[in-house]
């Protein structure tokens, strides 16, 4: 995989690629086929794990194929029951039965996405554990406030970290929250078909049963089971949100970096990698290249993001008619940008270099003006009639911090105790 | 409010309108006001609960004021030390002492959404009770399933009914994890106003001081404290993908009325007001404008919740040059739209005519080709050498529910906890 | 008309208001009735202009009705009719014979649309005055070209002013290409009831007097006749794509700004209106508050557009189920937000603050990295074998500005012989 | 290519690909080596048409070297200078001089793009062609008009027909606006090199010299010279509007083909391609695929065209800083699925399979309903004295069609004067 069209696409490596959703779906089919083996309902003799029926080298083919039936599940069946006709007839006839397409893509999705964001927490994790030292590091490192592209107020760049880091770990808290069932309903959701198996092959309460295979089947793939969401979308617009507040906390961090690494500012810049960030004309430049493309990325994810949303309200009668389908290309790329981008942030945070000396020479060049808040305040009447016990702050903005360092030790131990968290 | 533009919009009477919004900012106001003195940073004659200071005759001039410096505060607290010149002097010197605009804006938003979502989640409860009565009542209201528009297998009017159940159990459970945060961080999220406040009046340990008054305040306010977020925007996002998921299923409900509710089809009529759903021409008509204006709603929904999303990823520096003020008009007018699009729901839920005969009718007509899935199962080889226990579906649909009725008991199951939770 | 989440509304006065609307609404209404008489289908008597008839003090009890039809339309011919029985009883008879709502509210929405866009051009039309005063006046004011936030090579203020115009320029050609047809075709765009009034009034050939109705009222209104438009929606995205292209060159420009009036940089700032800028707690500032303004709306408009596109593609059956009824708040917002933007944007452009000594300073602190790409080229071979003609550009940036005078030119001829177009 | 995620892809077969882009940039830099031969700045020695050089087996080497500086033309440049090292020296040395990797791309996007708009446009003529037809076959096809999803009056298919055609012809229309401008300006849009080049060639007048470079460019190119474009991006979101404008025409069709191929309704069908629309278990179905995966189209692309706006509004300094790097993928994606789109809507409207005696038991069923309107008109007053000329339409729909023919010949002229237009 690679995309000339997206530069650090391959960070990704395989993740939700054309084969990887491939090989999904065949893994889907195979805790199937082992479901109605173990269920009684296929012959002992159909067990197989289909492994290396299908592979990378069939993409082309089952794309081709995806089209007449408006799915890639079609022909990938086809073609694992062609493939299977020698090596194991029985696993041939039973391969898919009870199934409907849209429980194997959709399950096959979330396995896609699990593996995304199982990458993505460790992604998290280490960029906190960046930012938890930047933090510290830089409790003391005073530099400007800026709002509104103004100069307002003294804070730290330890403060800045400490923000960053919230960003970072709401992301991760929300990430928590999702979770991934597998989509096993038949046909229209009613398990009619799963059902007719466990009856044929004579077992009590098959309804039950049926049930009971969709619970085995998710089990097998590690996945929860719950009842058919053909049309009830949570399940994807909830990956869908949890994966832009992601890059929204990335390009938060961008964004920063940005202003802050202009030359006239200069008070930050991105790790210093050799080649990274050349211009092709320009001998000298050294683009904050890492930034620029995780901005793209945060500016391209909301709408990529509200795809799944406009495609959860139009979901219609028991399977849509092309909500559905917009979603799979919706959820492949969002996933896999939102894994380009917080490797490149993971890298940025972790190589970030820092100049404290540009940052309190910004803040005196910057004068009296940051400190004019403070002076109004002066002209308040005291309430107490005792002697003022603080002093003026004078010139010095390192008086005018506030509860800077209680913020920062606040959003540190949010950090510590989602680490140590069971 | 009323507005031409969206029908309906009436229903959400005066939530989160103009003055809805200055009212909240004015309890922001008194909330840190109340706090100063119970600090003991403004002595008691401050306290002032501003009833009455402010209002909506006031909007007007609040408006022509926001342009100046980008937002409403500045006139709304110039209007109130006004008048709290000759009422209150004291008052009139303390109010707004140690916030900034965005602490009360973003705390004013934090109220009118507050609001919003009290209403929402009593929509949400009266639609799962109707929708908890349908599922049961039709449970054996045979229906054809339709996917990618077409006949499939049959299904159940109950089953259909839980879905719809399954769509707004999940928003609920959405919106159960919004939680509202008070901002108070002062101009540059330091606390460092507040913090010179505290030392100024004496007290011991300014900026513990300073985080105990944002505590009080919001504890005041019926909202939770939180490092200031400025910046870090998921509250934000949080709330806006909640609501947007609210829409979804609202207009996954109204979308299948939207089919049903077709001439041809007519499995389902809207509720039987006297008046709505008129023509302007075409005396005979009876248009479902409940789902067409639920329909309207959530294709709106998504791209106005991504505005949310792009809004957070471009936060900038310590308050943004433009992300910020995005964020204000897209979480009014998606939050009114969804109690609007929610209220439609409900009543549209709660009156729905359901017609067993014709989605009977239509199964029947639809012949042997919805059990034709059956028919193939036949086919395969029976791993049990035993009498096949089943007796044969033949023509009778009935026979072929699957797990309807099972899948049903899990929603409403589902549907009941929520109900006795604590 | 004044709206706190959205400071400057007031910019857009009563343009597209709810008033407004029902005042076009009124208008197309007379336009029609005025037609129905000219082709004596009406009888004379029945001649009104409606005026005085409804206005501002009725958008509440319209907007009430509403609901129940789901758009406004048949609420107003309700209240017409009532208030036409007493002053003009033909008039009431014939008021809205052979229209459908749909024909009378995206007519309105033209003429709403319409007066948006002459406001809009007028405020181009400045924009470009004021940027072709820039580009003159500032072509020898050397400055840095950035690109990815970083030093490339010199260039002038005058070719930045340029640039920007070269937005405007395109931003008002493609308001050229919008034109305004009027949508008149009846119930299901056949225009079936003026042919029925036209031959119960024994007009010869029915059909064409029909046609001939439209046309005249599309005449009476100013507006273009078209084919109905009920569900090609063309007419109404190249509107909000005319628009969003507005607030793309609005926003390039304001986000220029927001970059070049950064304390650190100091280039550009906003034009020094009294009391423009301030904050609520800092006297010190002056934030870029129209750029900040501007910028808020040109990340806001896309999305916006994108729903009309969304409408359009929804469009079903001979009128849609809720895509329609998208449109309507989105051109809305969209036009008005445009005309706010494109004030502030007049004003910016017009009061903007130049200072040429900082784009000198910033450039001579840059030094031979501005030049890295001049020398680089020296390293090639060259192919006359003649004398090296010019001097070495030594550390002079002024001597590597390239064709920027020419391309200055070039657009200023362009904006020339818009403004000599006839 | 071939993409599981989006069935159908192949029918944009090489179109905006990986490979084409690469071939497209090499593409540019030839055309720019040759031009700075002809010019007299390199040598005579140094044409050479880079054939050959780079091509598909190069992709993933450019995609791995993209992320250093951030796009595929730097590592491009550095292999085709690696790789003409020894084939043509001169032509290394000569390379891309004067350029900037943002020229090299936004041209070679504008080469991708002319490709596209050419593939559509004749998809557009054949679909106007199979509608043209359509329309005049069913001019006499009665059928039902519905609005808001219930039936209203009667109208034709061929009216309809001819509405889908307005759609495309409109679509056609805004294709024509397009143009395709050489993007070059070098480092910051000044022309600087190119100037210098000139210079140092010992050529008369070197700015001149630089720009009629630029026009030869565009020349050899096939596109329109225009002046540096780096960030005013109408010219790339006139293309993307223009792009969601086919799409949404296209989505229109396929949008009332789902409603009428209900086997409820029957009116419609697709055409009857063997395999297409089947189910992976249901043997009966024939599902609308085509029109179900142009659905998914159209409802994804306006929020890829909203993109391009937002880039374009944030397009700073005189590059920007990931707004630029989001147009790539938006473009190519938009366009390829657009292309797909068209080739689906192709097929669908050339074979589509109507049946005019569903649409004929449809209207008979409806009733008098459909006659309501125009039994209504007859409680009006005649203005004239005479004999009432028009017999009642009684029950007969027929009679009720108004204008009907009139505008299906104005659409069908419309059709025409394009096809005939030089």
């Amino acid at each position: 995989m690679s995309d000339p069209f997206w530069p650090g696409d391959e960070r990704a490596g395989g993740l939700f690629t054309g084969p990887a959703l491939l090989a999904a779906m065949v893994r889907v089919e195979a805790a199937w086929l082992s479901a109605l083996v173990s269920a009684g309902i296929a012959g002992s003799g159909a067990l197989d794990d289909l492994s290396g029926l299908a592979g990378e080298r069939d993409v082309p083919s089952v794309c081709d194929g995806a089209e007449g039936g408006g799915n890639p599940v079609i022909p990938l069946v086809s073609l694992l029951r062609e493939r299977l006709r020698d090596r194991n007839p029985d696993a041939a006839t039973w391969l898919h039965r009870g199934l409907t397409s849209q429980d194997v893509l959709d399950t096959a999705l979330m396995l896609c996405v699990h593996d995304v964001l199982e990458r993505l927490r460790a992604e998290l994790v280490a960029q906190a554990g960046a930012l938890v030292t930047l933090a510290g590091t830089h409790r003391g490192s005073l530099m400007v406030g800026r709002t509104l592209t103004q100069h307002a107020v003294p804070i730290t760049f330890g403060l800045k970290a400490a923000t960053w880091l919230t960003g970072i770990l709401d992301a991760a808290d929300d990430l928590d929250t999702v979770d991934f069932p597998a989509q096993i309903g038949g046909a229209a959701g009613t398990l009619a078909a799963p059902t007719a198996l466990a009856e044929r092959a004579g077992l009590t309460d098959p309804p039950r049963r049926a049930v009971e295979l969709t619970e085995r089947t998710a089990r097998l793939l590690g996945l929860r089971a719950r009842t058919p969401w053909h049309t009830t979308r949570a399940p994807v617009t909830r990956i869908g949100d949890g994966l832009v507040r992601c890059t929204d906390a990335f390009g938060h961090i961008a964004g920063d970096l940005l202003t802050l690494a202009r030359p006239e500012i200069g008070e930050l810049s991105e790790p210093a990698e050799t080649g990274r960030g050349r211009s092709s004309t320009m001998p000298h430049k050294a683009n904050p290249v890492l930034s620029v493309l995780i901005h793209r990325a945060s500016l391209a994810a909301p709408q990529t993001a509200a795809q799944l949303h406009l495609a959860a309200a139009e979901a219609r009668d028991e399977r849509p008619d092309g909500a559905w389908h917009l979603e799979w290309p919706a959820l492949r790329t969002l996933a896999r940008r939102t894994v380009v981008a917080a490797g490149q942030t993971t890298e940025l945070v972790t190589g970030l270099r820092v100049h404290p000396d540009r940052m309190r020479a910004t803040l005196e060049a910057a004068g009296p003006d940051v400190l004019a808040e403070r002076r109004a305040l002066d002209a308040l009447p005291r309430s107490s009639p005792g002697p003022y016990p603080g002093p003026d702050p004078g010139s010095d903005p390192s008086r005018y911090l506030g509860a800077t360092d209680l913020i920062i030790d606040a959003v540190l131990d949010r950090a510590r105790s989602r680490t140590e968290a069971p």
